[in-house]
């Protein structure tokens, strides 16, 4: 634990069956005009959509509707959000779904009082916040980002084929998130192992680097043993709620800050797969699974001890016997079999990838130090051809 | 994970060898009358009092000094404390210190406005506060109770032989926290060691209860396993920077709310070492190792598939060809082993206790359900006994 960080984190949490109820003590702190942002219609089958409106009329609330954030939230929505939320000089967001919407609504708070264009400003230059911030709630209905109770937002730009995250201060976090783990059990299979493998990799890309030893990886392997303990259960029965509920609590903590903490990273796996997810919108969760054994596999030798520490630690592979190479590749066969189990995606092409695109891809991938190994242009496009 | 819960934990921290330089930032919140709340002296002698103060001047602070802080703050000095603050109309209370001081801090940042006596209103009756709370700052010099991001209070009074501690909620917890590990270098041994016995006992109590599947568990175990690595270190080079940065880490985070998410608890440990205390004015990590062992075999029985999951997953003890009895008792025994290591304190006699002290004691002594075994005062007669 060596460095100097700061730590701070007042998204204000509500979890368990019965957290809608917080709902109208917090609505109490802002002003009568709400943003209600949501995606392509789930909320409203499912009855959640029906809960909150009855909420904000409740009240007395001014409810303006902001609907149709896709799962890789584009820029153009973002400007359409933005038109809205200035339009109604709105007094708070509140965002109802996944990351994809929560991740969108911060986009909005910090871009509707942007006097450029903020996909410059604040994605493609990454600068700090200087204008009039509009506070983000949300209701969690599906679980993997952590945008919860973080600064977390990617935004993608097809046209520049780019998909972009950038995490904002503590100013942008919501105010408060209410997690209903019951609000999980209707997200489609698909997208519920989507959503636990980012979690997963979430901790992975923090796990992954120094060689100090330090509280954050204990942290980390605890939240990867409850992910994985849960997500088996979770995806032979999807109602069981204290699966779900670990799973929703996992995908919280695994990316607020807190296991970062005293680590460098350079978060690859992620920064491939947004490549990916901006030249196939595939689901952003699944476009991690596809390349992260290429990934580890290529960057293991590089932190060999970190890797049977993750065997062992994570797997309860018994490595008393093995070198530390064989403790590392058991390792990630334990990961590889975990994957199958829950039913990833394995392979890029799955998600549309093709060899065509694989320079492209690897052109838009950000390259970052902090990990075991920084990647070359030419590792990555290597890796992406492994991931087919 | 079941039931509802919220979460919310809005401390600032600043960790590291550098993190005094953010003080001057935090100090422009608040108004210039700021409370200097510190202990016997100690900070005089390492430096950090200077420190300190030359941060608080170089901000055009008036400062108003309240030293002399006990390691059990008594009801008596409260009293003082509220004088000191009432009289010069404090804005800020800045705690320099280990958990005595920061507890006591907050005590005096509930009571100074309170009108009538806060020892009968917030301690004796546990109400909730309704006056004027003063905002309180730390910095921290000595590790363990994790008063520098929670609510926490213990005060003691003497005449009437109770100790007491007050979980205060999130608008009483420090606004902000100067966490600089090498603070710590200078604590005595004895003091260092009662303060790591402190931390693993918090997770302990946080651990030991309830039988489903809890990501709480997961992150308890990390903290107790990364506490009894860095501490083997640290009792052998308590200048070794890793080690105490990782402990005072861990002590934060094991009584910060977090890990008690979901899980019913009875602190049963801390009850009886607060009685302990309040008759012998012990340390009060050794008064909670005096009696750890006697109590954990005394409840073993009721929660044997924990205690032997304890052992597995903290201990790395081989149990697999083990009864689950079996498993238990070693996770003990190690447990044991490893307070031998570090040097606590495993008789009560050793601390002042006596037998004629026994049934005042176990008296003094609350009494709570949510563990695996709700006690009955003869059974505490007996641990302590037992403890002796």
């Amino acid at each position: 634990m060596l460095g100097n960080f700061s730590y701070s984190n007042p998204t204000k949490l509500y979890f368990g069956d019965d957290a809608l109820s917080f709902l109208p003590k917090e609505l109490e702190h802002y002003g009568d005009r709400v943003m209600l942002t949501y995606g392509g219609g789930s909320i409203k089958r499912n009855g959640i959509y029906d809960a909150v409106i009855r909420v904000l009329k409740d009240a007395g609330k001014e409810v303006f509707e902001d609907p149709g954030v896709m799962s890789n939230p584009t820029v153009q929505k973002l400007y359409e959000g933005c038109r809205i939320a200035r339009e109604n000089n709105v007094d708070l967001i509140l965002a109802v779904g996944g990351g994809s919407t929560i991740d969108y609504a911060k986009a909005v708070s910090v871009s509707a009082w942007c006097n450029e264009d903020p996909w410059e400003k604040y994605y493609l230059r990454m600068e700090d916040v200087d204008n009039r911030i509009i506070p983000v709630g949300s209701v969690l209905t599906m679980v993997g980002t952590g945008s919860e109770m973080n600064g977390g937002s990617v935004i993608t730009n097809h046209e520049q084929k780019l998909k972009i995250g950038h995490v904002f201060g503590d100013n942008v976090m919501p105010k408060f998130s209410i997690l209903n783990p019951k609000y999980t059990f209707t997200v489609p299979k698909y997208q519920m192992v989507a959503g636990i493998y980012d979690i997963f990799n979430h901790i992975c890309e923090q796990y992954f680097s120094g060689t100090d030893d330090n509280t954050s990886d204990y942290l980390a392997e605890a939240l990867m043993k409850s992910v994985v303990h849960a997500s088996r259960i979770a995806v032979k029965n999807p109602e069981d709620y204290e699966a779900r509920s670990n799973l929703m609590w996992c995908a919280t903590w695994a990316l607020n800050t807190l296991i970062a903490k005293g680590k460098a990273t350079d978060w690859e796996v992620h920064m491939i797969g947004q490549a990916i997810g901006a030249y196939t919108d595939a689901t952003h969760g699944m476009t991690l699974a596809a390349v992260s054994l290429p990934y580890y596999r290529h960057i293991m030798p590089y932190g060999l001890a970190k890797f049977a520490r993750f065997a062992k630690a994570v797997w309860d592979v018994r490595t008393e016997s093995m070198t530390e190479a064989e403790a590392a590749a058991a390792g990630l066969a334990a990961m590889e079999d975990w994957m199958k189990d829950i039913g990833v995606v394995l392979h890029a092409k799955e998600l549309g990838v093709t060899e065509e695109m694989l320079d492209g891809i690897a052109g838009a991938t950000f390259l970052f130090d902090g990990g075991y190994k920084a990647l070359t242009r030419e590792e990555v496009v290597e890796i992406l051809k492994e991931s087919l």
